[in-house]
C-alpha cells in the first residue's frame, strides 16, 4: 500500500473563487508514482472551502461569488455572531454548503478528473491569509 | 489490500432527480466480495452532481428539483457566463452545491447505507447526456 | 494496513446544529493508534446530516440553524412531499446541502483538524431520534 500525507499551505488569495489544482498537485509529485488511488484534501479553516467544477472561463468563478453572496447575505438581520466582521458569519455557511474536503480518484499518476473539472479554493473572507490543506493520498502498489 | 478502478457510464436522464444505486452496483459485481471497504464516486462533470438521500417516494426526487430551481435561478440579472445557454450557470452551482464526489461504507459486500437511503444523480441540464462516474473502491483482505 | 469499521449510535438531540467530535471520538478508542489514517463517517438518515465548522461560539451553530430554516422553509407552496410533517422535506434538502459523509484526515492518532474545525451532527427534524453513523477508518500499519 502506497501512502502519503503533507500539510500544503497555499499562496494568499483575494475573497472569491480560485484554480488551485496546478498549485496542490505541484506540492505532491510522489503522486505521479501512483498507478492507481485516492488524494484527500482537507482545508484546515472554517470560513474557506474546496470543490471541484469548471476549469475555463473565469465568469464560471464570479458568478459563484455573487450568486453565494445573494443567497447568504451579509449584514442580514438573523445573524447573531457578528464580532468577527460581516463577512464572517456567511464565511461559515458557505464553507459548509461547499465544503471542506474532497476525495479525488488516481489514476496513472494523474488526478482522474473530467476534462473540464478544476479544484476550486472558495476563500469566502475579505482577508482570510494563506489557508492550509491537508493532504493525504492512498493506493495499491 | 483490495482495489478496484473502474470508469462507469451511466445512461442518459432528463433533466432531475434519479436514483441509480442499482445500476452503479450492478456495474462493480466485485463489491460483493469485499468485507468491508469504501466505495469512492466521482461524476467527471461540472453540470451534474451525486448525492444519498430518501430512495422511497418520487415526490421527493420532484421536491429537489424544484427547491434547487427557486434557488438558484435561470436567467438571473446577475449571471454572466450565458454562453451555454440559462441552465448552464445554475447548473453549475447545483453541482457544487449538492457535490460531485461520495465515499460510502462497504460491509459484508454491501453498501453500508441506512434504510432509506439510495444515491442521486443529480442532473442540473435540460440535455446533460450520458454521465460518466469514476468509481474507486478499496478495502481489506 | 489497518482497517477499523463500527457503527455509532449517537445520544439524541434536538434540531438544530450540534458538536459531536468527542462523542465520535469516544466510541473509536483505537484510532489513537493510527500513525496516519483517513476516518469515514456516514450518518446513515436523510434528513440529518454532517458538516465540518467552526467548535468554539455556539452563536455560530444558531446561525446556521436560522439561515437553513430561512433558505429551505417549511410549508412552501411548492413542495409535494408533506405526508410526514411540515419539517420533513426541508430536512431532506438540508440533509443533501451539507452532505451525508466526511472523509477526515489522521495523524499521530488524533483527526488533523484545524484548530477551530469540530464535526457538526445537523439535526433537522424537531424529533429525529438517534442518529446511526457508520464509521470506517484505515491506513498504513
Amino acid at each position: 500500500m502506497r501512502w502519503l500525507q503533507r500539510l500544503i499551505k497555499l499562496t494568499q488569495r483575494e475573497r472569491g473563487f480560485h484554480l488551485v489544482t496546478d498549485e496542490i498537485l505541484d506540492a505532491l509529485p510522489e503522486l505521479r508514482e501512483f498507478p492507481a488511488g485516492i488524494l484527500n484534501l482537507l482545508i484546515q479553516h472554517t470560513s474557506a472551502g474546496l470543490a471541484v467544477n469548471e476549469n475555463a472561463s473565469p465568469e464560471v468563478l464570479w458568478d459563484f461569488e455573487t450568486w453565494l453572496d445573494h443567497t447568504v447575505p451579509e449584514r442580514a438581520p438573523y445573524w447573531t455572531h457578528t464580532l468577527e466582521g460581516p463577512d464572517d458569519m456567511p464565511a461559515h455557511i458557505k464553507s459548509a454548503l461547499l465544503g471542506s474536503t474532497l476525495a479525488l480518484p488516481v489514476a496513472d499518476g494523474r488526478l482522474a478528473l473530467g476534462t473540464w473539472q478544476g479544484i476550486y479554493l472558495c476563500e469566502h473572507r475579505d482577508q482570510g491569509g494563506p489557508r492550509s490543506i491537508m493532504a493525504t493520498a492512498w493506493g495499491p502498489d
